[in-house]
């Protein structure tokens, strides 16, 4: 598919569609950002970016652009790791960071209506402050919610709350033919024909862009303790974690962690994580409304791990030990990324019983293709992260290994009944894979669906599908 | 759009495509059961009932219906109230209510994989005779899972555990043109493409046939226990609803119930109800791992209801007394169904801090209309279940009043930011609504999206859009 080329007309009738023509930048004097996101496999540059303010701007300039046939490719942050926000046909890169308004929050319904820019840390400490819990907990905080909902994001509190769909209630979005269309609401249940709003999240921008959003709420659990649990081997660790699923003690979060990646952490970070002298780890947290319950569900799951092969269990009682563990593993992304020359990322899910297979293959692929791998990983979702590292190889021979290692890893997840991406999207990184994951019937709908939103193909073309 | 005429050559080619010829029916020989479902408003009957008994028969009907021009009508227990399964076009209806094989068990990864005609109530107690919960408990238990998916059922748990559609992990769905296709897994997440599973969830049978599904389990929670709280007013009863929502009690039901409701069930049963003395209640259930974090629980949410307006606080604590309630609440719509001639319904949604206003709006028609009107709901969704009755009106005065009534509560809910079906769906009977509260940009998309999935409009036809 060709799209116009984009010239000063365009730039100049642009510019009449926003309310400040400073919010028009052309690409040649674009922020470097803006050629690609967080890793940098997939680089572009755009003709324009428009940093939109209102729902009307994006409605204006997605309207110009199907009239005119030139690419939009909207942007949140560029935290992404799959290349999603990256103009890989040029045209307009629609920046939506600057729609970060908190619009409204009702306590009656427990919904807090934002503006897609806003950014999950943002929202989420906006919520805390008056009493109240967004789920979803991505370990990328600085990402907008805009971007969560293209990627149906998870996170480390999807084991017990589950994902960003979960907690979307009504979206305003806009098409490509610049009409606004509202979906869903401040409601709880519905039932009335298809489920655009479904469709849309984790649509990674291809479809529609969404402006507004609003989110599901919960009232904010008043205390937490977080459990560290060493453990001699992986498989150990993780054999462990459909009984304690089962256990009815419901973790809010449930990760594996492994020493290197810690260590990874600790050197990037330049403080101490209180125990790295064990090869594995569980990490837990635990949510309610009193200490006391929460300690009872500490207690069970302790004598669970420590029945199956646990080393010792510490507890993180303290905001500050908590601190230290959390703070690692929220770094871990950062941490592994500083330690090498580029790298590029595999984000599959497989049944949670089968988590520790994929890991050890994973591991097995480093000897095999002479690279550095690293992984953690959602335990309680069997989400695995896994990073293959540059290091010091020649381009060719780095991209010959990469895509060598990714071929496996992509297949032995087809194997285990598992899918491409748990929650990182597929972008254009990731088309690949998808393509060879999923039944040709839908791949075929896939390309139906896509062309009924968006006819002209001008909305993020080349990602998805 | 027409549709072949069905001949004894199509009964013929159909009696090869199952393995046994005794379950395909012609319409004239069929139960008149087919022709309606559990609301009587539409009827018509099939050319052919066809019991399907494994998806290669689903397949290979669906096939040859699409190469033959042939209305299909997936249907599973009837128990719908909006027409869904009705062949208003005839042709086949596809029964899958003999698919009733429960499949595996998976409790490592907490998830139960059936075949699409097991009953609610067949699946529910499976779990939890193996102690384990399947959250969502639509008043309706003999309806089957298919049925439940098609029109992402909410039912009683939903204020605290999530609609079907937040417990559906994968589909086997069969498409028009015969192709079966697969969609999620055992997997908690994805972000693989576009979730064309949550947008057939909710479909009603319009985009696919749903043989299989793969649902998602919680440890069941070993207490439970019931508050009935009696109000003089149903206006201070639902205020209070978003306090207790607040307050971090977590109640995994919440009713409303007026008494002219109990009575009408009082008399179906034939036994007594705990308490009808008030014109409103709140009907609660809590459950928990602990009695004591139970009654903490309870306590709290009963203060709350004491210090707004509550003239008491009933505990059923005991199973007797809890089942007293809640059979009761379960019989609802029989006992009003036994009470009249003829029944309409309504299951608008809407945010749940509007409900009073549109449950006294709704009473208010009963006098304006001269039609008897009963109402109770799920009072922590926003979503009420109103029946309108025809009692010993004429016929045409019946409609009349009827769609006088419907239209104006349709239109309330819409001025309230509300949706025309909670739970229930549109079927056939709510189409004209559905298409008013929707933008038009939606209508059309929607439209689409059949197309892709449906070329020649076999599947359901005439239903929602």
């Amino acid at each position: 598919m060709s799209y116009k080329e984009f010239c000063d007309s365009d730039l100049e009738a642009l510019s009449k569609l926003v309310a400040d023509p400073s919010r028009i930048i052309p690409g040649n004097e674009a922020s470097e950002d803006y050629s690609h996101d967080e890793l940098g496999g997939t680089r572009c540059f755009p003709d324009v970016v428009v940093k939109a303010v209102s729902t009307q701007e994006v409605s204006a300039i997605l309207a110009y652009a199907t009239k005119e046939n030139i690419a939009v490719t909207p942007r949140g942050s560029g935290t992404g790791l799959v290349g999603g926000a990256v103009p890989v046909k040029k045209g307009i890169v629609l920046d939506l960071s600057l729609m970060d308004k908190i619009l409204e929050l009702d306590e009656d319904n427990l919904t807090i209506t934002v503006e897609a820019g806003v950014l999950l840390m943002d929202l989420a400490q906006y919520a805390a402050d008056r009493d109240f819990l967004y789920p979803p907990d991505p370990g990328e905080k600085t990402a907008t919610i805009g971007g969560n909902i293209s990627t149906n994001a998870g996170g480390m509190r999807a084991v017990k709350y589950g994902v960003t769909r979960d907690f979307v209630r009504g979206l305003e979005v806009v098409l490509p033919s610049g009409e606004v269309m509202n979906l869903g609401g401040k409601i709880v249940k519905n039932s009335s024909g298809y489920s655009l709003m479904n469709l849309i999240i984790g649509s990674e921008g291809t479809l529609a862009i969404i402006t507004k959003a609003t989110l599901k709420l919960l009232p904010l659990p008043p205390k937490e303790i977080s459990l560290l649990v060493p453990y001699p081997t992986l498989k150990q660790a993780i054999e462990t974690v459909p009984l304690i699923i089962k256990s009815k003690a419901a973790p809010n979060a449930l990760e594996f962690l492994q020493n290197e990646a810690i260590e990874d952490a600790e050197s990037y970070l330049g403080s101490r994580f209180p125990d790295k002298s064990s090869d594995s780890y569980l990490l837990l947290r635990f949510d309610g409304r009193t200490k006391d319950e929460i300690e009872e569900a500490c207690d069970l799951v302790a004598q669970i791990c420590i029945d199956h092969g646990a080393l010792d269990v510490f507890i993180m009682d303290t905001e500050e030990r908590s601190d230290s563990v959390w703070k690692a593993r929220g770094a871990f992304l950062e941490a592994i990324k500083s330690s090498t020359t580029d790298m590029d990322e595999v984000d599959v899910v497989t049944p949670r019983s089968r988590v520790d297979e994929m890991v050890a293959f994973t591991h097995s692929l480093r000897a095999k293709h002479g690279v550095r791998i690293k992984t953690f990983g959602h335990a309680g979702d069997g989400n695995l992260h896994a990073y293959i590292l540059k290091d010091d190889l020649q381009d060719s021979e780095w991209h010959r290994r990469l895509e060598a290692a990714m071929e496996e890893i992509y297949e032995k997840a087809r194997s285990l009944e598992g899918q491409v991406s748990g929650e990182h999207g597929i972008g254009f990184a990731k088309r690949d894979y998808l393509k060879k994951s999923l039944d040709p019937a839908a791949v075929a709908i896939m390309k139906g669906i896509k062309a009924v939103f968006d006819p002209g193909n001008i909305l993020n073309p080349d990602k998805i599908i």
